[in-house]
């Protein structure tokens, strides 16, 4: 279970906003959900996320028990990163915001498809 | 239907967090789900919100359609808000983060009821 440091009241959902309340983390998590795992993949994605703010993001992650890294790809050497049980977990609101978007914001599209498991 | 005025692509989740993704977007929506109508109200809450970020947030709300501002109280002089049948709809997005919150963050309470209808 997490604890964050500086947590605004108990309420869940003040709570879960402190680790995910942001414009770019639940984006890193449908990116990890969508079969993603490098940070050049993340980079990317049509957002255009800055690169500091992708590592910021991804060390707050890890540091949270959401994502951790998964062994270096041996030919690239480059870091992976994947999401935990508890990371795959948040499926449901990322779910909930998606299916909320389509249905009230005009010209959105569901191009990616999160992987199942 | 919203057309934000920037969007970073067309996904639904990039969409939906360019009009809720922060800190207090969904506290205040949270306050308003649970019966609270009135700007001094929003500010009680525990979490604490600055005025000029929750005047911020409201306006914001209003104008992408998600909250509209009832007819002030005759005695008190004071606008009311409430969640338009749009806002009202992000009750599953609210719900998901709570469930989420309870589950997986430590010492978190759900003392809040938010009202039917």
């Amino acid at each position: 279970m997490t604890r964050p440091s500086k947590r605004r009241s108990p309420c869940p959902v003040s709570c879960t906003l402190d680790l995910i309340g942001d414009k770019w983390t639940m984006l890193v998590i449908r990116d990890l959900m969508c079969g993603k795992s490098q940070f050049v993949e993340f980079c990317r994605s049509p957002e255009g996320i800055a690169t500091n703010i992708l590592a910021d993001r991804l060390q707050r992650l890890v540091e949270h028990g959401l994502v951790e890294k998964a062994a270096s790809d041996e030919e690239s050497r480059r870091d992976r990163y994947r999401l935990t049980a508890k990371g795959k977990s948040l499926r449901a609101v990322l779910d909930a915001i998606a299916h909320w978007g389509l249905a009230n914001i005009e010209g959105t599209e569901a191009r990616l498809k999160p992987k199942e498991g």
